[in-house]
C-alpha cells in the first residue's frame, strides 16, 4: 500500500525547508560528537568550526543522500513476517519506551516488566495489522543496563515471530546480544545474513540545543545522523527518522496526540519521501491515559495524516497512552483495527473500466436485480473491504441487547483470549535452555506456556 | 482554512470518473421525476427516453457546472456566524436524523424529541469548532410531518444563533415555516435577504435504482440534481453534495466508520473540487453506539481525510453514534476538540523566512537560552497552537490523582454545565409569543430557562 497522497508541504515549501536544513548542517552544524566518530567525519569531508562544532558541507550531505539505500527488508524472526520498506509503501507498527503499564486487573499504572514486554510481544504477534514489535516498555525489573538489554531482547523473541526492535543505549549491549540472535537465527552469523532484530539508535537526544521543536531542525539533526552512518558503513540499512515532538506550550509538557504533532509527523513523512529515504515517523501518540474516546481520535488523525503522506514505517502507532508515558493491553487489540482502516484508506479507490462499471449500473438500474445480488459486489466484497475484529458494527438494539459494551471491554476479552493461549514456540526449548545458561534471563520458563495461572 | 492537500484519486482517475458521470446522465438518465420538473428539464435540452428515464445532455451538464455559484455565505442568525463557503475553505458541523438519543442519565438510547433538539442546539452553540447545526435528530414526540417540521425550525433556531438546516421533505412545510423565519429575522422578506435556515433536501432517496453504492453512480445522481436546481433557479445556493454511504456486505448494515467510507467521502470532496462547487461530504459516522475508543478513532480517520481532501461543508462530523442513527450528548462535546485539532492539520504549516527561523536557531543553539524562553516562541504559542477544552493532556500521576476519569465522563461535566446555563436569549419574549400563537409548539416556555429542574 504505497502513500503519499497527503502532501502537507508545498513542493515550493519543501525546497525552502531543504535549504534551510543544508544551511544549518553547513553553517551551524553539531556539537558533541565523539572523537573517533568526529575522525571519521572529518576524513569524509566533514570540518570541526572553532567552537567545536561539526559542519557538514552541502556537497557532501547531497552526496551521501544520493547514494543511501532506497529499499531493503525488514526481517520477521519467521520470513513470512518480512516487510518491503522503502517506495512510499506505508507499514505500522508499535514503537516508545513507556516506563508504565495500566495493570489489566487494577486499571491502575505501574511499573512496567519484563512479563509485561513478553505478553505484549505474544499480542502483536496475533494482531495483523502491527507489522514488527520494536519494544513499547522500559522494563522495570531489571536492575542493570545490560540485564535491561538482554532481557528486552530475549522477551520480544521469545513472544513473536515479527520483525523485533530494540534500543541499545550501550556498545556492550549490542555485542552482548549478538550470540542470542545467532542462535535464535539458527546458527553463528546466521542473524547478519537475515537480520530480524533492528538497533534503535537515537543519535540526538533531547535537550541538545539541536533539537528544538523545529521541525526543521530535527530535520537537520536527522540528515546530519544519515552521513554519519554513511560513514560508517555505505552499505547500512538506515531509517530516515525525523521525530519531531510538541509540546503544549502552556506546560512544556510534551503533547503527542495534538493536531500540530499530527501535522509534523505527516511532514517529515513528506521530507523524507522528498529524499526518496526509506524512514520512520511517530503517530498514534495520544495524551489520553486510556482508550477512550479522546485516544481513538487523537490516534485516528496522527496515523491517518503520517500514512496517507507516506510514511514507510509508522511507530509508536499501536498501545501508546500518556504521549508514551504508558501503554495498555488493550489499546493494542483495539488499535490494530484502526491501522487496518486506514491502511485500507492508503491503498485507495481502483479507478478501470472495469470499477467503473458502466454496464454493471445499467444492469442494476434497468434490470430486476439489486446491486446486492450482482456477481460484482459478490466479487468486490472479498477485494475492496476490510472487516474489523473488536470494532462494533451491530445495530443500536442488538448492542444494547448484547450487554452495550465499550470497545474497551471488548477488547478485554480479546487480550485475555490471546494472552491465555497463544504461547509462540519458535524457540526450541534446548535453545532456550542455552540462552538461559548464558544469560541472566529474569522470565521464568514456567510463565511462558498455557494454564500458568496469570491469564 | 483551504484544504486540498490530501488526493485519493489522480488526475486521470478524476477524469475517467468524469467521464463515466457524463455517459450514466446521458446515455442511462434517471428515473422517476416529477412531471413539473420533467417539463422544466425537457425545455432546457432533457429528453425522455422510451423507458421514460430522464437524459441529461452531457453539453448541459457541463453548461451548468461552469455557470453554477462558486461561492456564498451561509449566514449565521447572528452575523458573527457567517460562514464563506466555497474555494475549498473546510468547515465542520453536525448533520443527520437519528431517531434515538443515548439518555443521558440512564445511558441508554431512547427516543429524541424536540427537547433534546433544542438542547443540543444550546450544546453546538457554546461547541466553537462546531459551525452549523443541522438537526441532527428526529423528534419523535411531533405526530405530524407539519408539527415535525414547525417544532424542528423551531427548538433549532431557539437554541443557537449559528446558521441551521433542516430537512423538509414537504413543500407545504417550506410555505408554513417562513414566518417563523420572518420574525426571528426582524420582519416580513428579512430572512429571505439573510437566509440563516438551509433547506435540507434529499432528491435521490435510496433504494431508488441510481443509488447504487457505487460512489460514482451516486456523483452521477447529484449532477443531475446540480442541473434540476439550475433549471429552477440560476442563481440558486446550492451545496454539492454526493453522500456515498458504505454497507458492510457481510450484512447490509450501514458502517459509516469505515476506512472503505473516509475514502469515498474524501474521494466525493476531491470531485467537488475538480468541478469546484460548494460541496458537502459526510463524515465522522462511526459505528460505534457510545463515544469510546472506537468511536474516537473512526472520528479522526473519517474527519481528517474529509477535511484534507477539501471538503466545504463535512457534515455529521459531530455527536453521531451508531452509523447515524443514534446521538449522544457528550459526543458533541468530545467531537469538538476533535474537530479544532484536524482544522489545525487542515491549516498547515506556514513556511516563511521568519518561520524558518535560521537566526532564531542559531541564537539558541549558540546563546545560552533554551528555546522556551525565546521571543518566538511565546508569540507562536498564541497562533500556531490550538488548545482542546476537554482533552486531557496531564501526566499520568496527576491524572490518576484526578480520579482516572475517561474522556466521556468528563464531557458529561462540561454538558451539565453548559445545559445548566446556556439558555440564548435572541428571540426575544415578544416574537416567542407572537410564533407560540402562530404555531403547534410542543417545546413548553418554561423548559427554556435557568432553574427548569432539567438540567
Amino acid at each position: 500500500m504505497v502513500g503519499g497522497r497527503y502532501k502537507p508541504l508545498t513542493d515550493a515549501e519543501i525546497l525552502q525547508i531543504h535549504e534551510l536544513v543544508l544551511r544549518l548542517l553547513e553553517d551551524l552544524g553539531l556539537s558533541q560528537l565523539t572523537p573517533s566518530l568526529e575522525a571519521r567525519a572529518i576524513a569524509a569531508g566533514c570540518r570541526v568550526d572553532d567552537d567545536g562544532r561539526l559542519r557538514f558541507p552541502r556537497m557532501l550531505v547531497e552526496d551521501v543522500i544520493a547514494r543511501s539505500r532506497r529499499t531493503f527488508t525488514l526481517h520477521g524472526i519467521d520470513p513470512m513476517h518480512d516487510i518491503e520498506i522503502g517506495g512510499r509503501r506505508v507499514h505500522t507498527g508499535t514503537g516508545g519506551a513507556a516506563p508504565t503499564i495500566m495493570d489489566f486487573e487494577t486499571g491502575r499504572y505501574r511499573e512496567s516488566t519484563v512479563a509485561d514486554l513478553y505478553d505484549i510481544a505474544r499480542l502483536v504477534d496475533r494482531l495483523d495489522n502491527i507489522h514488527w514489535y520494536h519494544r513499547s516498555i522500559v522494563a522495570r525489573d531489571a536492575t542493570t543496563i545490560l540485564d535491561l538489554d538482554m532481557n528486552t531482547t530475549y522477551a520480544c523473541l521469545s513472544g513473536t515471530t515479527k520483525s523485533i526492535a530494540v534500543s541499545y543505549t550501550d556498545s556492550a549491549s549490542v555485542r552482548a546480544v549478538q550470540p542470542m540472535l545467532d542462535a535464535v537465527a539458527g546458527g553463528d552469523g546466521k542473524h547478519r545474513a537475515r537480520p530480524f532484530c533492528t538497533a534503535v539508535c537515537c543519535h540526538v537526544v533531547p535537550p541538545m540545543r539541536f533539537a528544538t521543536e523545529s521541525c526543521d531542525a530535527l530535520e537537520a539533526a536527522v540528515l546530519a545522523g544519515l552521513v554519519l552512518c554513511h560513514i560508517i558503513d555505505p552499505e547500512c540499512r538506515g531509517i530516515f527518522a525525523a521525530w519531531p515532538f510538541v509540546s503544549d506550550l502552556r506546560t512544556g509538557a510534551m503533547s503527542g496526540g495534538s493536531g500540530e504533532q499530527a501535522l509534523l509527523s505527516a511532514a517529515c513523512a513528506q521530507m523524507a519521501n522528498f529524499y526518496d529515504l526509506p524512514n520512520s515517523v511517530p503517530a498514534g501518540m495520544t495524551d489520553s491515559k486510556l482508550p477512550d474516546a479522546q485516544s481513538g481520535g487523537e490516534k485516528g488523525y496522527t496515523v491517518s495524516l503520517a500514512a496517507q503522506a507516506g510514511a514507510t514505517m509508522i511507530h509508536e502507532c499501536a498501545g501508546m497512552q500518556g504521549s508514551l508515558m504508558g501503554t495498555s493491553f488493550e489499546s493494542y487489540v483495539i488499535d490494530n483495527d484502526l491501522l487496518g482502516a486506514i491502511l485500507r484508506t492508503v491503498k485507495g479507490i481502483e479507478v478501470t473500466q472495469d470499477t467503473l462499471s458502466f454496464e454493471v449500473i445499467r444492469e442494476t438500474v434497468t434490470g430486476v436485480g439489486h446491486y446486492l445480488g450482482h456477481a460484482q459486489t459478490f466479487a468486490r466484497m472479498k477485494t475492496d473491504y476490510v472487516y474489523p475484529e473488536v470494532a462494533d458494527r451491530r445495530s443500536i438494539g442488538e448492542w444494547e441487547g448484547a450487554g452495550a459494551r465499550d470497545s474497551r471491554d471488548v477488547a478485554r476479552d480479546r487480550v485475555r483470549k490471546i494472552l491465555a493461549e497463544h504461547y509462540p514456540r519458535h524457540i526450541g526449548a534446548e535453545v532456550d535452555a542455552a540462552i538461559r545458561a548464558q544469560y541472566n534471563i529474569i522470565l521464568p520458563r514456567e510463565r511462558m506456556q498455557a494454564g500458568n495461572g496469570i491469564w
